[in-house]
């Protein structure tokens, strides 16, 4: 599997007119002249659209909150998939405004949910095991979230996704798996999560130091990914490897959806090309995150929830940028006098 | 007429514990839950609701063009009027892609449309004089604006309404009126506007430097909106005042309509309650506007083109604000354990 770089200097140049000749100011339309061009060259034509979009909400559950880790217990995992599924959560709210489809997917909850309508059951296991202790995974578990990610995303119709996750502690395995790739001092890479204490950040600091001690050796990314986890954060990283193998615009989420990112990045730089950066969570982290990638979000809402929500508030600005270069009249159609100076 | 502040304690702390009580981290949906308890205050309910919304877009012409102070000739004004009357701009496109009607205004353009379907004629003059020379127009002609925009905010079903303008040559018009009531030095007041080189925006800046010294006893916000205009900014100012007076939420675009506002806050303060802040225009002076005004913007996008097109982009935040709260479940009947720590 191989992902092409977007870069086609044709074709670029073609959207540049396109773009240009819009009854409007030169630049005028900022973000979404460069997202409207970037969607192009994904697509390879200057005939842009939104067909069918729709987010993947991957839950999983981490050994790690053992360590005490996050301000709810693990349990909300399993009730915030059921959530999900009842149609409760801020994430259904927004996906049905937004007129995106939403699909839950059992990455690893430590939850038997029976089989459920609307459920994607793809439970690698009950949960990680504490990587304080012990890698979080192992090769093959690793290798199976990936391929079930990637299989997931070859599934769904449409040429745009979006990323959403869930669970318990999963700040702390992004948080690891951030300053493992990017060396960026566990201090700057951990925050609040749901809502930890001062202490509370500090200890989640510690236990993300100690451990990144004693797995030292992993430093290849999915060798990383092992070590910290989780399986919704692996399983994102293969689905986000298809999509953009097969042409779809990425719609990237917060925290923890970036650092799937990161991972999948590490392995195949061009996805970046594929990517939309959503918005700036709150997390601490996920704004040296984004910096490490070169990104430039389109929203800063000071959200910090997860479930792919940044990524269903962004989508209206999708459908804007594509939407005026197919709706707006140019200078000439609409007899508009052009710059004079 | 008077508007009233929205401060309501009992009504806070019911919003408060409505957006508390949701199936989500303590304020992780960031401004999302300021904007829902904003709205709720306005609206004076927890029942948030937002009913047929609708853009205003004004468009006037402006005298001081005759100074060189627009990189476009004066005829954009009336040809993009043509443009909105036969849906092809950016605000068409994208107030119909967030299912908002719009109204198009003629509040003094240089130019005879004839009677128009879709346009309201609320002409004052063809155009304002040039104040470099002399004032704008005269006190009359301002207290006209003011009671057409007084009239058309009246005459509009809904409550949420969002505001928008056209005039060759405004953003001179509306950096003098910056200038005037914020104190703030000219050169940090004026911009590119829609494409000016450095040079000519130093001319610019000089034009409004000596117009300021010309009308210096113009401090009050009625004078100094006479002095330097325009028709567009003076009727969208009195469509403000009606529509807070009105209960309305109010959707401030970028930099021309926020100088309308300045206008409208120095009159009634208590405006500001009613005010979301749709966008931080690229136009440099918006920015040190909205910091006068106290105001946080939602989205900061690089738009600068005006057309109300930053308030349609921001549409879909006030009804993921008013969805949340409508829709989401709370922890308690979604039955999801509460934070542990």
């Amino acid at each position: 599997m191989t992902i092409s770089p977007t870069a086609n200097p044709d074709l670029s140049a073609a959207l540049e007119r396109a773009v240009n000749n819009k009854t409007k100011p030169l630049g005028s339309l900022g973000v979404l002249e460069t997202l409207a061009k970037q969607i192009g060259l994904i697509q390879g034509t200057t005939a842009l659209s939104i067909v069918e979009p729709a987010i993947l909400v991957f839950a999983g559950d981490h050994g790690v909150v053992a360590e005490g880790v996050s301000a709810y217990p693990q349990d909300v995992t399993w009730q915030m998939v059921e959530n999900f599924l009842a149609e409760g959560a801020a994430i259904n709210v927004f996906a049905k405004q937004m007129g995106c489809a939403l699909h839950v997917v059992d990455a690893g909850v430590n939850h038997d949910f029976g089989p459920r309508g609307g459920l994607h059951d793809r439970k690698v296991a009950h949960g990680t095991r504490n990587f304080a202790q012990e890698p979080a995974m192992t090769a093959e578990q690793c290798a199976i979230a990936l391929e079930h990610g990637k299989a997931l995303a070859a599934g769904l119709p449409g040429n745009v996704l979006g990323f959403g996750e869930m669970g318990i502690g999963n700040t702390t395995a992004a948080a690891a798996l951030m300053h493992r790739l990017t060396g960026i001092p566990a201090a700057q890479c951990v925050g609040a999560g749901t809502g930890l204490s001062a202490g509370g950040v500090l200890h989640k600091q510690r236990v993300i130091e100690a451990a990144a001690e004693k797995h030292a050796g992993t430093t290849a990314p999915l060798e990383a990914l092992a070590a910290f986890g989780g399986f919704e954060i692996a399983m994102m990283a293969g689905a986000m490897l298809k999509a953009a193998e097969l042409r779809k615009v990425l719609l990237i989420d917060g925290f923890i959806v970036t650092s799937a990112l990161l991972v999948a990045a590490r392995l195949q730089p061009a996805i970046l090309d594929y990517c939309v950066f959503a918005h700036c969570s709150d997390e601490s982290g996920h704004k040296l995150m984004l910096e490490n990638l070169g990104a430039r979000p389109l929203l800063n809402l000071g959200l910090r929830l997860g479930e792919g929500t940044g990524s269903a508030l962004a989508l209206p600005l999708l459908h804007a940028a594509v939407n005026f270069v197919n709706q707006m009249a140019t200078f000439e159609s609409a007899q508009v006098s052009e710059k004079s100076e």
